[in-house]
Order: C-alpha cells, then sequence, then structure tokens
C-alpha cells in the first residue's frame, strides 16, 4: 500500500494488520494494552501500539532470543528473565532441565495477567514452581545481587522506549556482576536492516564490559526490519560451541540453526567497522 | 497500524511507504508502473502496486539472485535473465569476467524503458555489448533452444500474477533442455514465513527436471514475509560449493554468506517432509 506520511526513521516501512476483532484493550501504569485477532496470526499482543507477540510466529523469536546461550552454557540453573510479560521466554527456559530458579522480572504486572488470559500456550511456564515473578524495573533488580546467576535474559520492548535503561553500559555492568565466572547474557538488539546504528552502539557497549561478545540474527515477520538481531555476551565461554546435548522440543532452533545463525566473521568485522553500506 | 480489512491469505502484513513524490505512473501493455520517492528507501519502482526494488536495499535480491550461482558455476558464459527489467540482475552478472553473452529476456519493454530513466545506477549493464535484450515471454524464449546456456536467472514478479507460466514443470524442462551439462538455474520462490507451502511446491516441480535442487534464503525487508527465498537448481554440480574465487566487488554477499545462506540440511528434510510448523 502506498501512502504519503512523514519520514519515520526507526520503522520505514509500517506494517498493517487485519483485525478480526479486537479481544482487550486497557491501560497499564505503563503502556497501553491490546490484544486482536488477526486471520493469519491469530491473537496479537499489541504494548503501545507496537506489535509484541503473535500466536503464529512468536515461537520464532522466544527459541532464539533464549536455546541460543542456554545451549551455549554448560549448565544453566539460575536464570534471570526481563521483560517478556508474555511468559513465552520464561517457557523456552523451562525446557532446560538444569534449570532450578527463574526469576521472572517484569515492570508490568498487568501484561502477564493479560498473557495468561489470552496467550495460555506462551504464559504456559509463568506458574510453574521453579519461577519466581517480580514485578520491578529489570535493571533494579540486578543492581548489587550476588554473582550466583548463570544466565541473564532481556526480553524487552524496542530500545527507543522506556526499556532504554536495559540498554545501558551501567546496565550491563549490573549483569556481568550478578553472573558466576561462566554466565551469560542475551538481549534483543533490533533490526540489521533498519537499526543497524543500534545494533553497532548496542556491541560495542556491551565489548566495554564483557570479554567475549557477539552477535546473531533471524528473519522475523513481524518485527520492524525483519532481519531480527540478538546481541550475546559471555564471562569465560565462546557463544558459537554447543556444551550440551540438543535435547528439548523446539519448532525452528536446533544445532544446526544455533551454528548458523551467527553473522560471520568477515562481515561481522564489516559490521564493526561502519563498513557495510545500506 | 491496525487496521480492519479482510483476509489476504498471500500477504497477511500489508506493507504501507511513506511517498514524497509519485515521480513517475504510466500503464504499459502488461502491467501499471510507479516510481515512488521515499525518505528512506529512495526511489521505489512499483508493478501493479507491489514494490518490485527500492533503491536503497535493491542489492541484497539481486546479489543473492545472480552470485550463488555464478560462483557455485565452474565458468559461467552465457546466460539467460528472464525479466529483471530493472537490469539489477544484469548488472550482477556482468561482474563476473567470464561471462560473453547475456540474453535479457524481458516480456515489458517499458519497465526496462522507466528504469533507464529513474534507476541508473540499477540498470547500469542494460546497454552493455554483451546483453542483447529481447522483449518476449521468457517461457516461450527457452523452448526449443540448443542447448548452449550456462546459467538461466529468473527473476519475475510474485509466482502468483503473470509470471506463473515461470514456475511450471513443462518450463523448468525446457530452462533444463537449454543448459550445457554443467549448466545451473535459479529462480525466486517467495517467502519461507508466508509461502511455505509455494517454496515447498517449487522445490518438488524443480526436483522432477533436475538431479540437483537446492534453497537457500536471505531476509529483504521490502518484500512481503521477509524471509526470502531462492531455489536453485544444476545439472551435474552441487551449488553448495564455490567453484571460482570470490574476486567481484559486492555490497552483501561473499563466499561466507555463500555457505551461510542454504538451508541446513535437517532443516530442508522437514521443510520438504511437511513437518516445519508455522
Amino acid at each position: 500500500m502506498i501512502k504519503f506520511f512523514e519520514k519515520d526513521p526507526y520503522a520505514p516501512i509500517q506494517y498493517v494488520y487485519g483485525v478480526e476483532k479486537v479481544l482487550y484493550k486497557g491501560k497499564s501504569d505503563f503502556q497501553e494494552i491490546m490484544v486482536l485477532e488477526n486471520p493469519h496470526f491469530g491473537k496479537i499482543l499489541v504494548l503501545d501500539d507496537v506489535v509484541q507477540i503473535t500466536e503464529r510466529d512468536e515461537f520464532f523469536y522466544h527459541e532464539m532470543l533464549v536455546h541460543m546461550v542456554m545451549h551455549a552454557h554448560p549448565g544453566p540453573r539460575n536464570i534471570i528473565v526481563i521483560g517478556g510479560g508474555d511468559g513465552g521466554a520464561v517457557r523456552e527456559v523451562l525446557k532446560h532441565d538444569s534449570v532450578e530458579k527463574v526469576y521472572f522480572v517484569e515492570i508490568d504486572e498487568e501484561v502477564i495477567n493479560v498473557s495468561k488470559k489470552f496467550f495460555p500456550s506462551v504464559a504456559c511456564g509463568v506458574d510453574d514452581r521453579r519461577v519466581e515473578i517480580k514485578c520491578m524495573d529489570g535493571a533494579e533488580f540486578v543492581k548489587g545481587r550476588d554473582s550466583d546467576i548463570d544466565v541473564v535474559i532481556v526480553d524487552s520492548t524496542d530500545i527507543i522506549g522506556f526499556a532504554k535503561s536495559l540498554f545501558t553500559v551501567e546496565f550491563f555492568k549490573s549483569v556481568k556482576d550478578c553472573l558466576t565466572d561462566e554466565g551469560m547474557f542475551v538481549t534483543l538488539s533490533e533490526s540489521l536492516h533498519f537499526h543497524k546504528d543500534i545494533v553497532i552502539e548496542v556491541q560495542e557497549a556491551m565489548k566495554l564490559i564483557f570479554p567475549t561478545v557477539d552477535l546473531y540474527t533471524t528473519p522475523i515477520a513481524t518485527y520492524a526490519g525483519n532481519w531480527w538481531t540478538f546481541s550475546a555476551a559471555s564471562k569465560k565461554h565462546d557463544l558459537r560451541s554447543i556444551r550440551r546435548p540438543y535435547a528439548i522440543n523446539t519448532r525452528y532452533y536446533t544445532d544446526e540453526i544455533h551454528h548458523q545463525a551467527f553473522m560471520p566473521p568477515k562481515m561481522y568485522e564489516r559490521l564493526m567497522q561502519r563498513k557495510l553500506q545500506w
């Protein structure tokens, strides 16, 4: 569709979804929450007009966010998930038998409630006995903790919104401090098509704190720019190796995908030298 | 953006582009042609309301369409490009020194004319002395030819439109017959997110004709479903190996990307067994 509108440097293409029904519309202390029904994607969770997940394709994002670091880690037991109020990241974390404790830190309790009601297949792990829900700012939660965490996963809204405190050098330092010596960290870092400079900035900030930083991508149809990036960091091990057998049930992620998803070395170098031009 | 509209099984997300200026609008014998100016993408070529290329990101598609088979082939000299009236595929083909002849078979001469005027950086190879323009149906052009062609490249509009004659078993047979013993063939095959069944159908049809068929993908922001697939076939060699040094100037394609872009074997098997569920 061709429409006359102003320049939007964040998302130069607007994605328009057909809506069969508005199933829920409400306002929390933090944002507007909507649940819509779409003929192709099923139910869609929308926060402040940005599509967060759809029933049909949420697994691409959640599997790729969670399982890369969870398989690179030799034995993840204590996990922090920051954001991800829909419960999808928590669901994926719980697939790993080694996991004993998940701190599920979501600032907006209303998102959890709405997801439990409308997205039971996504929020199915939220009430697991290993999960402790903390409704607070993730940056506050990690600050000054003991170093007892194996993996920290950030599943926030877009970086330009109120999630920006989760993308500062200060926050990355707090994350590092709360990790064990073998600890790992992963966060979304936007689109390589539309937000290449943001990707570079996140990588550069992580490199100030962590000895090992890496970047992997996956195409996600419902996120602006689609060529979605995840930035991962580690205190000891590299992230490209798989250290435990691939023995969980997934729809997209596999050991093959693990190896293929990382940006190839020469391309990564060109990216960080700002030599990729688009 | 959330809008009430009917189910569109072809593209369940509508992509809306801002338009600063309509630079050209006309009707050829085959389709409506528009050239628009967008703040992010620069000039956009639109055929029958579908975005074909944008100045900013056309190279992702054209490089990936052309250079995979051109590097898998041991020495491509005679090439047929079907469609691709913008000239982008021809431009990429001409980067290979081995190339002696390019039959550029575009059914709609008007697309070539408009592209030469508005997209000079894309159409720059169209007047090269090695290029012979044939304004006719590509399926007719390959039918009954001698077997003197090294590589056939199909750069058509979407499969659901009037390009569907380029995706039949009969056409694939004609392509095979016009290829030398080492000949290769590549075509777009739509999105793995939105058109998985079409991807499978194209692969299955190719396998009826060619001994070697493969599938590779790349994320393209401006095509519906983004996770774009290319179906490639070969009479003798596998397509995953690079048989000539990577010595051309590209912005995205490299030898690294060549190896990474192919679908991993187990995932490919699951796709073709219709076990990938989304």
